[in-house]
């Protein structure tokens, strides 16, 4: 490979009623407001030096425009268009200061529809990791990972790992042996990006990383306390995979939000990827209430990088939707 | 009154495995064993002072002989024989050492039939509070409170405020301002007992109080680990009632334990009961999953202090059993 | 004894700015301020649901005004004037609403000249406990407890037991065998009243009780943060008495204010008072630095219920100040 | 460069008491004994798949044998070689085996003479992550980094950046701009390597990761429940530098070990290393006790890859011995 991406940098939400995410991200969880204007919220986690990892916009409809990774240089964007090119996959520029605070960026659709984005340059801001004195709720502090249902697990890990250069830490096989999800990384955490199979291509969830458990804890007072009660759909709970302790929030427009903590180093080549059998019950949840069918059964929808059309979805290719575990 | 109890003091569990238990309750929720024999187990808490306060006896069938309560002297013993003689109901007298580690006892039934104990005096024991060494699992520290479904709650609240001294931190009401359930204390947290409607006397659970929130998820860790993960019945979550961070186990016997922590004191005598309707989906869980069908429905059944043999349960006098609470 | 003493309830500082005790006390360790005019501060913990428990007044001069005490009854402020009265010590009424919040008030000098003050009632107001979108800095919960230098602990410790119905959970002695230090309580918990050798009448710090560990250290997160890096004067550590979690903080007027954490439950009529050398290495500090030279030297000082002068410091019986203990 | 280090992977200690080095890293700390022989103990964290990455050699004299980075391949280990070659420094080759569990190994001695090895091969072993049930004391993760005394700074950092492809996150100058300190990483962490500016080389200290500050609290709990509170040097505190929450221990041979949690991620190209002010007094410790003098002073001594002999230690090119900042 050419090029090389260095992680997963930020989400692009479309959002409903700014005011009411707002409420939910800042006050809720604690992330810090950047900048934002009459259509825009830019928002970061307290340890983030880049000026955001969440990008909420205005509009008529919830949807995700576009999940972004930032790469080691510019030249790299170069090489990445030729691959996506010569794979007939669609790609698109965006110059410099096109969008606020970034760099020149690629868009494209990955080999599962999905629309991504590379850049290089996102603009500097304080690291507000001391600031103490500004922490609330989760005192969320990175991105960690996005995870997306795909028809065809397979194929998304082949395009990522031989493609794109991802590692593999963890994946899951049904009891016929086909891959049915994996977790794929460029940062040596678990994972900077997680596909399951599902109706897709959708956004399951996107994740933040935040200091300890506490602070998920912590979080779910702050939300009950301020009304948000039934935003909390699964957890907090252990996962078997990754070994993180985990919340999942429905924000006000339903996105889905992982709160994430106690993974661990992915550094060594040596490093095997982890099997896990998809009927374990100690996979998904090492200990904590089982997740509710809607964790399994609602998504966010992607929209095409040109049109801004809704991407229609594909029926998975393996028939199984959710572990099979006894009560 | 002539007398004071002082506080919730054991609690004596049939369990039909020693060994089993012993696993659980020592190397899963970090209890004391204080001594055992072929077919007792003596546990405390690590701040416990006492000997015991769950004393674990092998039998044929899992049930609970008896709930025990410390009196303030020797004498509160005869007062308390006295009241319960005088409204007709039956006691018992077990001589200093005939139970091990316990000085005279008063065996009773109260006024919804639970089989009640009181005594003044029992072998003292090194409090373990500063032996960190020893901490494992939940790191239970002491006994909190014990938490019954009778038929009738109102008549159990009346005998317990107005004939042995207890007061109100809290209650829950119907809609029809019928009282639901009851927690009730004598040392100045927010209970020594609690009172929930449905069909009894049935021990729904006892409680151990833990130093924090974390305690309860190193727990979790632990128990999973172990290959309990089915034991977690109920949580993490935070109650409405009482503000306790809390968890619900069930032992291999199938009876109820709940880890608790983050009440509050109830010194005051201008502390007024907190009222709260039955159907405030706060007052349960101020977050958290819903509690499953089986923590409404599966109790431990008691025996008689004379026969031994179970007592019948009654059907509760108020017909809702559980809260109307939206998904 | 014909009266009852509930707890400690409340201090009452003289402090030279108001802004800057409300930035210290409000938005450093997250007290709730209930209400305040331009010469008062009234302020409590999270889960109090009296009006408040510190009270900052505007002065010339930083001094302690009185400590004081909630009692069960009316009448039992009179019981207590009577004992004051016959031992000759100094006392004063307060009618109801001369102070603020407050019901008729007793006020006294002790038998170590502290100024004192009783009251059965104090305004009610809404306990913050589940507010948790208001939690800051340390989440301060609850008052617990005061220390007091004084130059003959055995005089103080007799007059508070004896007379007052205090009970001992912990004590000091000499190598000589003279008490040095006593921790004495009325709610069951470690104390709220303790006496330090030393040059007095003199406060040495008082304490609230906080949630958990993390709290404390979220707290010192917070104040350095804020520029107060140099306002923490000793710990986080862990004391051999009493088992608490500690720090000691000095407010911007010097008064030493303590976080507390962990301590037991004092309920059982059957629990022997603790007996710790003073040279014992594990007794003031189980694990921590070792508290530095003006933690031992420096104190508040009282001021006299008539005059409000100050009253002068008497040098105390026991020569030894501090531990003797090898770096 | 032509090759790729990927992490700092172990420490080798000379230590005179075997037995008595188990009990503070095992029962203590919290390590898990991979394996272990009458004259080796070979220790791992909790996360860590890699054999060991404490190596404990009894010896007559307490010193460090080496410090050991792992690489990404064999062939790195000759393209390391040739650099070392062609400055000059020494160099010597251990066979696959000759080491336990250990690949081929290049020694050497860096720029400064401090003894380093190299190697892409470790024998794989369970990660022991989800074992909840052995998780004790510090509940140490994995190996974090290294700190070195050096005589000069900058020719280290030189060396590092430049001819090993370290980066460096932070560094702290003199008032003259003289480089004092630097935090270095290959993995992307604050650092694998520091560098301070005294007598040297000496290892300073070595360090570990743990999951979150509890664990540090009940390690200091544990440690002085064994007896062991005098081994807690400095902390728990925050560091400024790196934002990391510590604490150092001196082992029974005197080695400091610090336990270390809370930095950040070191991934982005645009990071631009963050310089303080050596005088600045939130730059050592955010807050905390400061350091005792010993912290500064006492380090320990290496020994020749060849000969075994100790090195010698050279005086700083800095006069500046610690920072000057009023008490």
């Amino acid at each position: 490979m050419d090029f090389s991406i260095i992680r997963i940098a930020r989400t692009v939400l479309h959002v409903v009623d700014l005011q009411a995410s707002r409420k939910f991200y800042v006050d809720g969880l604690g992330m810090i407001e950047t900048e934002s204007d009459e259509n825009h919220i830019y928002l970061r986690g307290l340890e983030e030096h880049s000026h955001h990892s969440l990008l909420l916009k205005k509009a008529e409809k919830a949807a995700v425009e576009v999940i972004s990774y930032k790469v080691q240089k510019e030249q790299d964007l170069d090489e990445i268009e030729k691959l996506f090119t010569s794979q007939g996959l669609k790609t698109k520029w965006l110059a410099k200061g096109q969008q606020f605070a970034l760099g020149r960026t690629l868009r494209v659709h990955d080999i599962s529809g999905i629309p991504l984005e590379f850049f290089a340059e996102m603009t500097v801001v304080d690291r507000m990791l001391q600031r103490y004195d500004h922490y609330r709720g989760a005192k969320i502090q990175r991105i960690d990972h996005v995870n997306c249902a795909v028809p065809d697990v397979q194929k998304a890990y082949d395009f990522y790992v031989n493609q794109l250069g991802f590692s593999c830490s963890e994946y899951t096989d049904t009891e016929d042996g086909d891959l049915w999800a994996a977790w794929l990384y460029r940062k040596p955490t678990v994972h900077d990006q997680a596909f399951m199979n599902g109706p897709g291509p959708k956004l399951h969830h996107f994740a933040y990383s935040v200091t300890d458990r506490l602070s998920i804890l912590d979080c779910c007072d702050c939300l009950a306390s301020m009304g948000y009660a039934t935003s909390i759909e699964r957890g907090p709970g252990r996962h078997g995979l990754s070994n993180a302790f985990f919340l999942y929030l429905r924000d006000p427009d339903g996105h889905r939000i992982e709160l994430y903590t106690g993974d661990y180093l992915t550094s060594d080549p040596d490093l095997k990827p982890k099997r896990w059998d998809l009927n374990d019950p100690l996979r998904q949840t090492f200990w904590g209430h089982k997740a509710p069918d809607c964790w399994f059964t609602e998504t966010s929808t992607f929209i095409d990088i040109d049109t801004g059309d809704e991407i229609a979805s594909i029926e998975p290719l393996l028939e199984q939707r959710k572990p099979k575990i006894m009560a």
